[in-house]
């Protein structure tokens, strides 16, 4: 077992309960299964330990997280649920998704529950009476989180079909689909640590930064790795026809003919034609490129830690940071 | 125009300012637009009127109500598109639903959109240091709320097809799905006018009761009113095989012949027999029972407010709760 996948169990229980005693009162039944369906399958639970540690590398009393923590990983869920009806994608962690077992209606109502009781779980967060602006912060943190992902996936789906995305354009629609939560898991914790303005900013950009290299890396994996670390097909993006850095920086630096061609290859969504595609990336140098920018995010990551003094938990998030680009799934 | 109409017109640019306000920075644009449909189809705005009014009964300053009443809104507004998703409700308002327009998964994220915006409003109302309590109060109001109404969603969706509902299941439905946010208007309102505990109790009680009171009146408008006055066919409760309180109160007193007979009759979702069903209706009194439980909930709503002091809100809160059973559409 890695070091990371070690810091990422050692939180895992507290998580676990908080976010069990949060839904055990849901109703009916029906209801309570379908929102309890993916926190059976596993799941790296990266985001709420994001939060705990930063909240414990600031100086804070880690266990004051612990309910901001698990409240992030509600709105992971959440999106997670309504995404997969959105992209009707009917597999999830290897299960099938919610919607493919319950019904659209139940699925989207397990979503806005888990959400409502994501606000829910951060209200509980017990502060003094002089830290109730604490809590209104983290709660506005984690509020505007989720603007941003609702508008993200609104972006990703204008996306589909289109090919002229500009690279800002398509840093901005991850920032907001992926970023945006965690770079809220590790400033709603830096919050409650009770850390200054400016180690908060530094803890958010750390968090939007390997928020954005775990989106690439993936897009990466998709192109490098094998099936069997994949748990997937390889190329399953290229077969999508999914907007990638790699798509994007190939048709910015390719001449029209390779362009057109890469985009007629996308939009035909065959298994075969994932060899001409990496090939095309390849000729451009896009793979090397997505895998450099994404290594360029998570330098600057560990840079931002340098505010902070040195602790454990200070040493678990430089960990996470290499974590991102070394995970091999 | 009534006095009540005039009441709620009264707030009604101040809750569209802050609503325009909430949802100005929205993108892309097909999210905005969609996330916006709704506001632009009218709708009373009851519920933030009603905030409001118990700011302002409870002797608060009303000004600082009209972002949390704007948010109450926002998520009457979220749970309407998700609703109309649910039920494949293609009419919304006389308007075409916000999926019939933009497809589902733009009007699930238009939904989610809304929900994020109205917890960013409620976070914006500006408070003083000493009352943040105040604000983490009123959020908690509203994220409950927000719960109920998804378990009152799946209760309403589990009662399909299902004839064996008791009148204490039924109720606890529409108070979820109908009541808890009406409800949260004036609990919110209250809190945020600096009311005290018992006053909160009891202006969250008349808001419950009211809100009760709404949604059986409109349950007896299907079957008593006529086509002109409710803007749809009398009936379509009936047609639509719906359980209500009617429904409920003629499965528990009818012998076991005139249940099967109802039961059958509703689950032909046949236009012919809305006349056959009222017949059976009457034939055991359920339609006055509706009634007189409808006017029941709105007397005792209206005694709660013997605890405010005497001023022009609370005579409109008085007005307002007549009015949910004076209104004939």
């Amino acid at each position: 077992m890695s070091e990371v996948t070690e810091i990422l169990k050692k939180y895992s229980k507290n998580i676990d309960n908080e976010i069990e005693n949060s839904l055990s009162a849901i109703s009916p039944e029906e209801l309570y299964n379908a929102s309890n369906h993916l926190f059976n399958s596993g799941g790296k639970k990266l985001r709420p330990a994001l939060t705990i540690l930063a909240c414990d590398a600031v100086g804070g009393v880690f266990e004051q997280s612990f309910k901001t923590a698990a409240a992030i990983e509600l709105i992971h869920t959440f999106s997670l649920i309504h995404d997969d009806i959105m992209d009707q994608d009917d597999i999830r962690r290897g299960n099938p998704a919610v919607h493919t077992l319950w019904g659209e209606p139940m699925a989207i109502l397990a979503g806005d529950i888990l959400f409502s009781k994501a606000f829910e779980l951060v209200l509980e967060t017990s502060v003094d009476s002089n830290s109730y602006k604490k809590l209104s912060d983290a709660l506005a943190v984690v509020a505007d989180a989720c603007v941003k992902i609702c508008e993200g996936q609104a972006e990703d789906m204008s996306f589909e079909g289109k090919f002229d995305v500009t690279e800002e354009q398509y840093m901005d629609m991850i920032y907001k689909k992926t970023g945006a939560l965690i770079a809220a898991a590790t400033k709603s914790g830096a919050i409650i640590g009770g850390a200054s303005d400016e180690v908060i900013l530094a803890m958010e950009e750390y968090g939007k930064l390997i928020g954005l290299a775990f989106q690439i890396q993936d897009d990466y994996l998709d192109v490098i790795s094998d099936e069997e670390s994949l748990g997937k097909p390889v190329g399953s993006d290229i077969v999508g026809g999914k907007m990638t850095l790699m798509v994007v920086k190939t048709l910015a630096d390719a001449p029209d003919e390779d362009c057109e061609r890469l985009i007629s290859l996308l939009k035909e969504n065959n298994p075969n034609h994932v060899g001409d595609v990496i090939n095309l990336f390849n000729k451009y140098d896009s793979i090397n490129y997505a895998h450099n920018v994404a290594q360029g995010n998570v330098n600057k990551a560990k840079q931002l830690l340098e505010i902070l003094d040195d602790s454990e938990a200070k040493r678990a998030l430089m960990l996470i940071a290499d974590f991102v680009l070394e995970r091999q799934s």
